[in-house]
């Protein structure tokens, strides 16, 4: 956002709860967005956007429920369905649910026999509990996951694509990330942070053999590369 | 050459300076090749790479002076003038030289207009001295770059195609090669080793700025990405 800001001349506000990465917010204040920081609760981050908006009369675009942003998430999947014949499933991340939303929508619209299955932290599951009872459920208490991108509770409208285009949901524990995160670096040589990695983690764990067993063309997204990397080791410490 | 040889079903035999990164050693071995250690001395590798030979029998691959490795290197000078217009100058690091010879011997025959340039650090500046005297230079005590893989003296093959197609060497401090490793990770998210990055280093310098002008597009090649992670705080470090 603060990129395609800068790009287009934009004066950007983004609002970023204080749990995010040090990292993080450099990157963003580096493309000369104005950072506003807040507690991590979605509440703290509602009335902060609110705050902002009011003091400079800004457009609010939220990342998780905004519909051009999850058209654009979607684009992903349309490139996927372009350069890979066979595709039996794709996996992702999930955290707010705007990815999930947007690439589900394009895969299912197209080709519905194509399985999308999201992925998220066994500690932050607020998408597995919801697809599982069949109404959003979220977290009053944010979760700690060193896949921090993914704390965030589904949103509503995310929820609404997420519940008739998504197959499954799969779980992973810390341990599982961090070695998926180390699989990423050492062995593909890609710089992607904790969330990022979490759809490789589904893709690798047990449960994915016992519950996606027919699907031999897996497409998993790496989504996110924001790492402190003074706090890498830390990562992969178990 | 370990992965090569196991998508080939062909047994092979690594000999490498007990001072390269563990993880590099590990990789090579996980690819299922044989590992023999020496020490990093020219005439110890030598040495040992002959009794290995009289071991097992097995033919001697250079990796600085095969031809056909040197031949392999020229085709990403081959890509690069297929995907870049306009190209002004190419850099990459120089170590034992076969990457450079390669690509250099592409891009002058093709288009001989485009500056071909060697990066390489202060610490190992043996192609650097070699091509301003004009005379093969070689250390006879092994430099400690942190960018082990330029560590080791040019080859006598790399040497004669070096020295008629490389416009200039550029030298960089260990510094330099810290700061375009951090650039290299947090912004292009791409996981290389202290060797890989001392083209970039290079094309940052002020010396660049002053001795390649005239140059606007410069392409710069990332080449290695055995990264110990355990190191990495190390390298980071000023």
């Amino acid at each position: 956002m603060a990129m395609a800001a800068k790009l287009q001349g934009v004066t950007t506000h983004v609002v970023m709860p204080n749990s995010c990465p040090e990292y993080k917010k450099r990157t963003v204040l580096s493309y000369g967005a104005n950072l506003t920081q807040c507690e991590p609760a979605a509440q703290d981050i509602a009335q902060t956007v609110r705050q902002v908006q009011h003091a400079t009369g800004a457009i609010f675009i939220s990342g998780a429920e905004h519909p051009d942003v999850i058209s654009g998430h979607g684009t992903m999947g349309l490139e996927l369905l372009r350069q890979v014949r066979n595709l039996d499933a794709v996996v992702m991340p999930v955290g707010t649910g705007g990815m999930l939303s947007g690439v589900s929508v394009i895969i299912k619209s197209i080709r519905p026999e194509i399985r999308v299955y999201g992925a998220e932290p066994e500690v932050a599951n607020d998408a597995a509990m919801s697809l599982s009872s069949g109404e959003r459920c979220t977290f009053s208490r944010f979760p700690q996951s060193i896949a921090d991108g993914l704390n965030g509770n589904i949103g509503t409208v995310p929820w609404t694509y997420i519940r008739s285009n998504v197959d499954d949901i799969f779980t992973v524990s810390e341990d599982e990330i961090k070695i998926a995160m180390r699989l990423v670096w050492e062995r593909m040589k890609l710089v992607v942070e904790p969330s990022g990695v979490v759809g490789v983690a589904a893709a690798l764990s047990d449960s994915f053999k016992a519950r996606a067993g027919g699907c031999k063309n897996v497409a998993v997204i790496l989504s996110g590369g924001n790492v402190d990397l003074s706090k890498l080791s830390e990562f992969l410490q178990m």
